[in-house]
């Protein structure tokens, strides 16, 4: 088994954007909107941060009571929208359960200009056969693992499973358009391993993907671990790296994979609409 | 085989909406946009203004030449989203060459409320996740027929041959989103036939599925027809029906399927767009 590292890669990454910010001497800023302070917000926030610092970008966060009624993020998303400093805007998801129904509300208010995460429904859309302004940066990540890592892509065939609007479907899409066969399972059926070259489980639950599964794994190429789970305070991904030696193929595995993969893709759409304005 | 008449399908739907604005004591007011008059432009224009004045609704063509400026086709969708005499806007597509590189930002100039077609970008992008106002009438027409003729469509499997942003992509995200499995081939590949128990072909050529396909279909209880050629000037699918005899399962056929059917679906988009105003 080929382990995959995505927080080597995503360095590689961070540290081209930093030349490319040094030689044009920009600073992009982003704009973090965060509402209701919890753990994984503050996690979440502070990686993205960190990495913008890395390349010569600044991010500000903007903490919101969690209680906040939803015209007040709507006036903040246009302030930060008539901010001609502000070169990307991102809210936080998920959001507390109260303003969860008005989250394509407010992702539409972004400017899609300035929308690095690739969520408004317009990005969205664009991505059926049009050009969006920026796309899904886990999907584009997953691309682009996909694209380094399997041989010969023409009819090639990936098995995405799970359904989330912020991966799977914008993969799924860009798959598509990119010439590959998708086969999409809201809920993995595990014989579809024999007949795809490529798998990435976003649904599942912490080490599905064990020993049990290794003759079910002889054809496929790359598995792509997109779960993120804690267990005992660690984290963990769909894939029990640790019982699949006998897999041939080449793992992104969790922790250490498509996570800072994921931020790295960020700070390259951060980077793209810092030079945008 | 089980013949599926959608033409007698889509004068049911019909019916019902004719009554539907009778009673509610409205007509919908359609505006297409043609672009240039092309043979195929006329002959769905009069399709849909037929349909239109069957459901007690009224469409009201508007023909450009094909060598407008593309500002002029922004002003008229302007002038038509302003007036609140129509309920739905639709611009025929394909556009000339000339004019295909702005199909999106055409469409995204419509009214969200009036793209009775489903094609402005935002509601294209809340397929993922969210509620668009409109949906793709073609794809709606579709995942009708599928959900009508597939018993327990839990993990049923879907394949959809074609990649089309009008079609295949919208359909494959509407399925996804009722929890079928959906595999997607931008170009066929016939084994796929054995895996999944609905098909879908857009992408083909005339008569591309016949006889020679039979041992293949065993596991395939319903196959929808969703291409369109001239042969010999009659109208042909994807699918030489009669060379199909001893397939077992049932079919959507050409002519006399999905076209008919979409033109019904646009009819309860239009009169719902009604509604709406």
């Amino acid at each position: 088994m080929k382990i995959i590292n995505g927080s080597v890669m995503a360095e590689v990454i961070k540290s081209r954007l930093r030349e490319e910010n040094q030689n044009k001497q920009q600073c992009p800023q982003l704009a973090m909107i965060l509402v209701g302070e919890t753990p994984e917000n503050k996690v979440y926030a502070a990686l993205k941060e960190k990495a913008a610092a890395a390349v010569g970008a600044k991010s500000h966060s903007h903490i919101l009571p969690a209680e906040i009624k939803k015209n007040q993020v709507l006036e903040l998303i246009d302030e930060l929208n008539s901010q001609n400093t502000i070169d990307g805007i991102l809210l936080q998801l998920p959001l507390p359960d109260k303003l969860q129904p008005y989250r394509d509300r407010f992702l539409a208010a972004i400017d899609p200009k300035k929308d690095v995460d690739g969520f408004h429904p317009e990005n969205r859309g664009l991505l059926m056969g049009g050009r969006p302004a920026f796309k899904s940066c886990a999907a584009q990540a997953v691309l682009n693992i996909i694209e380094q890592y399997s041989e010969a892509k023409a009819k090639k065939r990936v098995l995405i499973v799970g359904n989330s609007f912020d991966l799977c479907l914008p993969l799924n899409l860009m798959l598509l358009q990119s010439g590959y066969q998708v086969l999409l399972q809201p809920e993995f059926e595990r014989e579809a391993l024999l007949w795809c070259d490529v798998a990435v489980f976003e649904k599942g639950c912490a080490g599905m993907i064990n020993g049990s599964f290794l003759s079910l794994l002889s054809r496929i190429q790359l598995i792509i671990d997109a779960g993120f789970y804690y267990q005992d305070t660690k984290p963990r991904g769909n894939v029990d790296t640790a019982s699949l030696n006998g897999y041939k193929g080449a793992l992104l595995p969790v922790p250490g994979g498509l996570g800072p993969l994921l931020i790295a893709q960020l700070m390259v759409n951060l980077t793209a609409a810092g030079e945008r304005l």
